[in-house]
């Protein structure tokens, strides 16, 4: 089976032209087939406050009001995902920039509304807005375009087929994508980020914890070691593994060759 | 040879959620290969201003600065583009998103400077900007996505293969689109907008010229009965008769199958 490499990077990398350009670089000289999936984060929320839309937060977590998902539509979909395929086709990739809704390759359903604990210690039913939650990817498509050198980059928008688009996370997203390829490819999937892997000592990033299993991820919870956005990162990992997937990588943004970061098998 | 209808609709009915939503239902009921062309307007001029950047306009025509090229990207590749590929999914439609930089589909390079006489009579170089004059189409490409049901959807933006969107006038987009379609598909191009067609009297609308040949538009415009935005239209036209197109249709929106409209062959 031929291998392929699903990467995610972050938001913050693609804001900065120079760690946008060292990435799209990096991203070129990687062999075989791969996929692109970026987030986008905080240009939305500049742009929507530029705007005069605010971004509204519950408990940390955005509220994708319909105006601001105009704004992720408009800046997901369109400034970044656009600027990252004009990039890669300057180094010679074949890029195809992709939000869910083209080629139907992603359908998702607006994520109904949640019971929360707040930090004030009272409930809430939250409605989280334009949120998609995934229920479908197309790997089969996908392996058609790849089998033609094609190298989709991924925006983090999905759509209902009501013609609603969605938000979804773009680290979800990565993982739905590579598991939908397993039938098709020896996948690997990276998420790079701002740190080297996942750190025994947050603050010193030469801890890098080099394995993890599923029982040391549950008893590095457990003690703590383990906190924060990198709980849901491990549990798509996890996940995408129970699912076929041959490795997670978890490294650092300039390292997407999958090198010195922490291995999930 | 099987047909194909390239359909070109300005920037104005996709702004109007009522408009908008007729235009994807035409579309979507229109049998055989397709493909869309659409414009952006006003909305990236709405959009820019309320981010405090102001439109330069030259003689009448807008001036793409960098920080303008970056609304175009947004609004036309992102905001309108995915809505109208999220509609036409809802619809059954398996719509296809696409700038010009996506799978290298129209490769343009920057338009150069060029010495205009403005309006008090004096001559000025002016740089346009950030603007592409088309170089190549993939004809082939998307010929080969036609082929397999898909129906691309295409955003008036294109890139130089440095790494750089371009922002192209959608008319030139659609003829050209229509033009590399020839050696594969019996090629009908529809260009939509706000009035029946060319029109004898700019004031009556039903004062439709139903057919119109080369000589004819010499005259025409001559006789000063086509003046304006129509001039270029009516060029873009005749030059995609030349490269083999089989009839340009110049028609109102809510007929996109041609009925009623001015046919050039």
């Amino acid at each position: 089976m031929e291998k392929i490499n699903v990467i995610k990077v972050g938001g913050g990398i693609v804001e900065n032209p120079d760690s946008l350009s060292q990435l799209l670089t990096d991203f070129s000289q990687l062999s075989g087939h791969k996929i692109l999936v970026h987030g986008g984060g905080r240009s939305a929320t500049k742009i929507a406050a530029s705007l005069g839309i605010k971004s509204q937060m519950v408990d940390g977590r955005r509220i994708t009001d319909e105006q601001m998902l105009q704004v992720v539509t408009m800046v997901y979909g369109g400034l970044v995902n656009k600027n990252v395929v004009a990039g890669l086709q300057a180094r010679g990739v074949n890029a195809l920039g992709l939000t869910g809704a083209d080629i139907n390759i992603i359908r998702s359903h607006k994520r109904p509304l949640k019971c929360m604990t707040l930090d004030d210690g009272t409930n809430q039913m939250i409605d989280f807005g334009f949120v998609g939650d995934v229920e479908h990817v197309d790997g089969q498509m996908l392996s058609v375009l790849l089998q033609q050198g094609v190298v989709p980059v991924m925006a983090p928008l999905t759509h209902d087929g009501k013609g609603h688009l969605l938000n979804t996370n773009a680290d979800t997203i990565a993982s739905e994508v590579a598991c939908a390829l397993v039938p098709y490819f020896d996948v690997t999937l990276t998420f790079c980020f701002e740190k080297s892997g996942v750190l025994r000592n947050a603050d010193d990033d030469s801890s890098v914890i080099p394995h993890i299993t599923e029982d040391e991820f549950h008893q590095l919870t457990q003690s703590g070691i383990v906190v924060g956005g990198m709980i849901p990162k491990l549990e798509n990992s996890f996940q995408a593994i129970h699912q076929g997937v041959r490795q997670v990588i978890i490294t650092r943004t300039d390292h997407i060759d999958g090198q010195g970061g922490t291995i999930i098998e």
